[in-house]
């Protein structure tokens, strides 16, 4: 599957990528934050998808995302967070103090950041075949 | 509604320039090419939405999208179109001689391109939020 070159993720690599941060990161630092645990997180793993998704589908890689965002977003809703849960601070391993507020706002932007990803790889394989147009269309040229 | 900064688009107005296109530029050209039509395809007008958007909501716009996007992709469909009308040639106004194919695979990239611009606009918006993480998000610097 198309990537951005040399050390780029495919569409297919995202969703593992998402898949594991639905299990390992999100809810499960959220978790510790609120049942006040000083220690550090564990490391999040930026290369499990590479194993994990080995032998599955792209289908079945959406479906299991699709499934463990909901679930984490019916956790989230029922925890029922006030302002000062936000405030709650917990320790990242590489950047120290954070608050549940910054994690979750993480959450989103990490999203973002990777549906931006998705659309950039996707157009730059259809990139040549837009012809002269290519001019006009700045995500061909975003990130490389 | 939240942009880049001066000068760029929130989410808002690209929705109402991406229905200026399904209305005005993609299918109207191919019919032109098939056509056989020599003269130059109409302009694009890149600033219709700020006039045409004009009293609706972002709900509507996005109902209005999906309807003739919707409705264009069947006619094109229903234009059964051979590889041989692909390399068929119509006129741009500025880039000159472009193929039926260069237009369509265009159509396809200026979507994800605009998609990337929304996450990016979105993502911007909860930037501060993210604190620490802030260095983690490449998204939140591209295109500034």
């Amino acid at each position: 599957m198309a990537t951005e070159g040399e050390g780029t993720w495919s569409p297919y690599d995202v969703v593992g990528h998402l898949i594991h941060g639905e299990r390992t990161d999100w809810i499960p630092r959220a978790r510790q934050i609120l049942a006040g645990q000083t220690g550090p997180f564990e490391s999040f793993d930026r290369m499990a998808q590479f194993t994990e998704s080995q032998g599955k589908s792209l289908g079945e890689l959406l479906e299991t995302f699709a499934d463990l965002r909901r679930e984490n977003v019916a956790t989230l809703a029922g925890m029922n967070l006030t302002k000062a849960d936000l405030e709650r601070k917990g320790l990242h391993p590489e950047l120290g103090e954070v608050t549940l507020g910054q994690l979750l706002a993480t959450w989103v932007v990490h999203d973002l950041d990777h549906v931006a990803q998705i659309a950039r790889t996707m157009a730059k394989a259809y990139g040549e075949a837009t012809g002269p147009w290519t001019v006009y269309l700045t995500i061909l040229r975003d990130r490389t």
